[in-house]
C-alpha cells in the first residue's frame, strides 16, 4: 500500500479558490471570531501530519488483527490506543465542537476536511471520534446545561468517547418499534433496560469512559416513532466533582464479525437498569437524534470519498510502476520489457473515474458543509432558512451518492491491481470491504433515497429542489458570458433540464400512486448526484481556467473536468429512463412468485 | 443463510422450452449417442442433490476456516475432502469429459448447469473440479495418446486433480514475458524450473495426485508470446504401471491471503527441475492453453451467475421474513408491527434486478454453451464455423458481463439485508467477496473487453458481430408476427439498432486511432451484454407466453421479462453515449498529472 498523502492541495483549492470560503465566514459573526485562513492552513497541515504519520500506517495490520472481546471488555488493535491519544491531544475529536465547552469551534467546511483525512487513514479508526462528535452535537443541542458541563469538555478532549445506541435486533430502519425501556426514578434520572445491536464504539479501550446516547421508550409513551426518548447513559457514572463513579450496567455482550471495518468495535450492548439522563424532551428523542443526523450523514458520505481517495492514491502509484504489455500506440518504455499500465486507455478510464468521483465528492461535501455552517451560524433568518432547506435536500444525496461512488471507486482501484488487488497484503481489497458499510449504516442508501424523494422533493412540492436548480441556472447564466466555460456550462444546463423534467414527472406521478416514490428513489438520487457533481466540476473548471499553464494542478483539474462531462455525466440518460419506466414493472410478481 | 435449492425448474425451462436443446443434440451424432432428455433430467436431479446437500452446507464455515499451509502441504477446510470424494464418485469431475477415457461425455449445455450448481454451493469448492476439467480439455486436445491414457482416466474420475500454471510475479496479463524455463532431457522429458503465482488448487489434500499444466520457455524459444510451450508436470510422477512414483520438485511455497474464496488454495508454486512432458508442439503453448480458455471463461461467467443465484435465494427469503415499516400503499400485515420488506418498491427493484440478471445469465450461458457444443460436435463445416465464430465473439461477453452482474447482484443481495448484510454469519457479504475474483481472474474483465472489441469486433471487421445481430433480427422479424410479443421484440430491435450503430462507429474510429479500442471496450462490452440479455429475455418471454395462467413460474418469467425491458435495458443509452465520447478525454493528463 502506498503511503497516504493528505490531498491538501485539492482541499485548499476547493476551500479558497472554488468557494472562497473566507467570504462566507466573514458574513457569519460566530465564525469570524474563531476561524481565519491562517488557522485553517495550520489545521490542514497538522491534520495531514497526524493522519498520515500516526494513523494511516496502522490500517492494514489493524484489519488483520481486528478487535478482541473477552468478558465484556473490548481491545482495539495494536497501536490504536496510542494513536487515539495522539489524535485526542491534538484536539481533533473536538475540532468542530462548541468552544464554550472546550471545542475548537471550526466550521463544518473545515472539520469535513479533517474527517476525510482521518477516514482515509483508517475508516475503522475514524469512526471512534466521529461517533463521539455526533453524540456531542446532540448533547450540546438538547441536553441541560448541567449535563453539557459535566460531559462535553471531556468528550471534546477525547478523554471520553461517545456512542449512538439506536438499532435493536428487530428494529433497524423502523425505529418506531424499539423495545428498550426507561423507568423514571425519584431523583429525576431513569433506569434504562434493553438490548441494542450494531453499536459502533459501544465498548473499547481508547478512553476512560464512554457516553452512550440511547433511544428508549418511557412507560407511558405512545406507540411508534412519536414515543421515543433519548437518554445519556455513561459507562461509568460521573460524580459531582467530575471523577468517575460506579460502573453502570451498560455492557458489551459481544462484538460482530464483519466484512470490513474490522478495527471498529461493533457491539451488542445490554442495558440492565443502567442509570441514564433524559436528553431533550420526553418522546422527542428522534428529533434530538436527528440534530446530529445531517452532520453524521454528511460525514458518512465523506467516508466514501475518503476510502476512494486512499484507493486512488494506491492505484495511481501501482499504475505508474507496474509494467505489463505495450501501449496501443507503440512502446513507450523501449528499454523495458513492457510499458507501465497507466498507458492503457482502460486503466486511465478507471483512474479518471476515481479521480473525478473523489474530487467531485470533495467539492460537493464541502459545499454541503458550507450550507450546514450557514444554517447554524447565519444571523439572517432568510439566509438561514435557505441553507437549512438546502441541507435537508442535499444531505441524503451526499450520504448515498458519495458512498455509492466510494464502492465504484474502490472496486476500480482494486481492478487496476489485477490479481494483486484480490490479495490482502496489497490493501486494495480492504478498502472495498471497508467502504461497503458506508452504503448501509446511518440509514441505508435506499432510505436516503426515500428521504430525498419522499420528504425533500415530493414533500415540499419541489420547493427545495428549485432552490438548488435555480442556483445552478444562475451560475450557468452568469458563467456562460465567458465563452471559454461554455463546454462545461452547456452540458450542465442540459443536465439540469433533464433533472427538472424528471422532478416534474415524479411530482406528477407521485400524486396518484404512492409506490412511485420508492420505485424512482434510488435512481432519481443518482441522477441528482451526477447533476450536482456536474455543477461542482463546472465550478472547479471555472476556478482552474486560465491557470493551466502555470501549474500542472490546474491542467489536471481541467482535464478531469472534461473527462467527467464526456464519460460520467451521460449516466443520467439511463438512470432517468429507468425512473420514467415507473413502478408498474416492480409489482407484476406477488411475493410467492419471486 | 437460506438452504441452497438448485434452480432445476429454470434450468429445465431454458434447456427444454427456450432452446429445445434435444433438437440440437439430434443433429450432432456424437451427442445423439451419449445424451438424451432422460439422462439430462437424472443428471440435473442428482447434481442438485449433491451440491445442495453435500457441498452448500460447508460454504460458510469453510470461509471462516480457510485453507492451511504448513511445510508445503495445504489442508482444505473441514468437510472438503469428504465432499470432494462424494462429488468425484458421482462422476461430476468428468461430467463433460471424453468417454474414451472415462468421462461422462455430456455436452457443455448440460455441464454448464452442473457448474452453476457446484459454484452456487461453494465457489471455493467448485474451483477444484473446474481447474481439473480445464486441464483435461487441454490434455485431451493436445497431448500424446500416451499422456492422455496415463492421466485422463484418473483426472476425470476425480482421483487426481489438475492445475493451470500461467501467472508469474511480473507477468499476469502479459504472458509473453514469463521466465519459467524447460530444459529438454535425453529421454524426451523436460526439466521445468520457475515460480508461478496465483495457482488455484496448486496444492491441496483432496486428491492423490495433482497434474500441473505449466507454461514455460524452451532454451531456444523466441521472445514474446510465440515462444511459450505447455508442459504437463505431475506432483507425483506416474510409473509405467499407473502407480504413483517419485515426488516431483513442484512445491507450494505459500498460499495467498485473499478477499474471498478462502477455501480455495491459491498457491505460489516453485518448480525446481521438475520432470514434465510437452503438451502439443513446441512454442505453441498459448494456443494449447487457449483450447480450454473458452470453456474456462464461460465457466467463470457461470460462477458470477452462480454466486448471484445463491445471494438471490437468501435475499428473497429474508425479504419475505423481515418485518420493517409499512407498505407505501397501506399496511399489508395488520396483525404484525410491520410489513415484510418485500412490499417496498426499492426492495423489489433490487430483487428483480437480481432475478433478471441471474435468469438472463442462465439463458445466455446456456446459449453460448450450445454454440460450444455445435463447434465441437457438428459434422457440417459451415455450421461448425458459424458456431466457432459465435463462441469467439460471445465468450468474452459471457465471462465479463456475467461476472460484472454477479458483483452487482451480490451487492444488492447484501443491501436487502441492511446491517445484517455486513455481518459474516448471514453469509451475504461472503458472496460479494467471493464473486469479486471472477471479474479479475482468467483474464480481467478489462482484458475480456479488449478481446471482444480488438480481436472479435474490429479484428473481423464486424463479421462475427453480424452473425449474432442477424440472428436477433431474424428472431424479431419472425416473432413480431405474434402481436403479443411486440412489447419485447420492438425494444429488442431498437436495442440491436443502437448496438449496430455503436459497432459501426467503433469500426470507423478504430481505423485512425488505436486508443479508441481500449477507450470503448468495457462499456461497449456491457452494452453488448444488455442487448444479448434482451434477446434472451425475449426468447424466454416467447416460451412462457400463453402459459402464465397455468403456472406461477411462467407468470413470474413474464413479469421479470417486463422488468428487464423497463428498468435494465435502458442502461445501454448511457453506456453507448460514454463510448461515443471517444478516447480524447482519457489522454488529457500525462502520467505525472494523475
Amino acid at each position: 500500500m502506498a503511503d497516504y498523502k493528505a490531498p491538501l492541495r485539492d482541499m485548499r483549492f476547493v476551500l479558497n479558490e472554488v468557494f472562497e470560503v473566507t467570504k462566507l465566514w466573514a458574513e457569519l459573526p460566530a465564525l469570524a471570531e474563531t476561524v481565519d485562513a491562517e488557522t485553517v492552513e495550520a489545521i490542514l497541515e497538522e491534520a495531514g501530519k497526524v493522519t498520515s504519520k500516526s494513523i494511516a500506517p496502522l490500517s492494514r495490520a489493524a484489519d488483520e488483527e481486528g478487535c478482541h472481546w473477552a468478558d465484556g471488555a473490548v481491545t482495539t488493535p495494536a497501536g490504536f490506543p496510542q494513536a487515539y491519544q495522539t489524535y485526542a491531544e491534538g484536539g481533533w475529536v473536538g475540532v468542530g465542537g462548541d468552544p464554550t465547552y472546550g471545542g475548537m469551534g471550526m466550521p463544518k467546511a473545515v472539520s469535513a476536511q479533517v474527517e476525510e483525512m482521518v477516514n482515509s487513514a483508517s475508516l475503522s479508526f475514524g469512526l471512534y471520534p466521529m461517533l463521539t462528535a455526533g453524540a456531542c452535537l446532540s448533547i450540546n443541542a438538547h441536553a441541560s446545561d448541567e449535563l453539557k458541563a459535566a460531559y462535553l469538555p471531556n468528550m471534546y478532549a477525547g478523554i471520553w468517547a461517545g456512542s449512538m445506541c439506536l438499532t435493536e435486533p428487530h428494529a433497524g430502519t423502523d425505529l418506531g418499534i424499539i423495545r428498550t425501556k426507561a423507568e423514571p426514578q425519584a431523583d429525576g434520572s431513569y433506569k434504562v433496560s434493553g438490548t441494542k445491536i450494531f453499536i459502533t464504539g459501544g465498548e473499547h479501550d481508547l478512553t476512560e469512559n464512554i457516553i452512550h446516547l440511547v433511544l428508549a421508550k418511557l412507560p407511558d409513551a405512545p406507540a411508534g416513532p412519536k414515543g421515543i426518548s433519548l437518554f445519556l447513559v455513561p459507562k461509568y457514572r460521573v460524580n459531582a466533582d467530575g471523577s468517575l463513579g460506579a460502573r453502570n450496567p451498560a455492557n458489551c455482550g459481544s462484538i460482530e464479525h464483519k466484512m470490513g471495518i474490522q478495527a471498529s468495535a461493533t457491539c451488542v450492548m445490554n442495558f440492565d437498569e443502567a442509570v441514564g439522563y433524559l436528553v431533550g424532551e420526553p418522546n422527542k428523542g428522534l428529533a434530538a437524534m436527528f440534530t446530529m443526523m445531517n452532520y453524521e450523514r454528511l460525514g458518512v458520505g465523506i467516508q466514501g470519498l475518503a476510502t476512494g481517495e486512499r484507493s486512488y492514491q494506491n492505484a495511481v502509484e501501482y499504475a505508474r510502476d507496474r509494467l505489463q504489455s505495450r501501449s496501443p500506440t507503440g512502446a513507450q518504455n523501449k528499454d523495458k520489457v513492457a510499458d507501465p499500465i497507466i498507458v492503457h486507455p482502460d486503466v486511465r478510464r478507471m483512474l479518471l473515474t476515481m479521480k473525478a468521483s473523489n474530487e467531485g465528492g470533495r467539492a460537493f461535501s464541502t459545499y454541503v458543509a458550507m450550507q450546514l455552517d450557514t444554517a447554524k451560524f447565519s444571523e439572517d433568518a432568510t439566509t438561514r432558512k435557505r441553507a437549512e432547506d438546502l441541507v435537508a435536500l442535499l444531505t441524503p444525496v451526499a450520504k448515498a451518492f458519495l458512498t455509492d461512488l466510494g464502492l465504484e471507486t474502490t472496486v476500480h482501484g482494486q481492478q487496476v491491481f489485477g490479481g494483486h488487488g484480490y490479495i490482502r497484503e496489497w490493501g486494495q481489497e480492504q478498502l472495498v470491504r471497508d467502504v461497503r458499510i458506508t452504503q448501509i449504516y446511518e440509514g441505508t442508501n435506499g432510505i436516503q433515497a426515500l428521504d430525498l424523494v419522499g420528504r425533500k422533493i415530493v414533500g415540499t412540492g419541489g420547493a427545495f429542489y428549485n432552490l438548488f436548480a435555480d442556483e445552478i441556472r444562475h451560475f450557468t447564466a452568469t458563467a456562460t458570458a465567458s465563452a471559454d466555460l461554455a463546454e462545461f456550462t452547456k452540458p450542465l444546463n442540459d443536465a439540469v433540464t433533464t433533472l427538472d423534467e424528471l422532478t416534474a414527472w415524479l411530482l406528477d406521478r407521485a400524486k396518484n400512486n404512492p409506490n412511485e416514490i420508492g420505485a424512482a428513489s434510488v435512481e432519481y438520487l443518482q441522477t441528482f448526484g451526477y447533476v450536482a457533481y456536474a455543477y461542482m466540476w463546472a465550478l472547479m473548471a471555472k476556478a482552474a481556467q486560465g491557470k493551466e499553464e502555470q501549474d500542472d494542478f490546474y491542467a489536471s483539474k481541467l482535464g478531469t473536468a472534461r473527462f467527467y462531462f464526456a464519460r460520467l455525466l451521460p449516466r443520467i440518460h439511463s438512470l432517468s429512463a429507468s425512473v420514467k419506466a415507473g413502478s408498474e414493472s416492480l409489482f407484476l410478481l406477488d411475493a410467492a412468485q419471486f
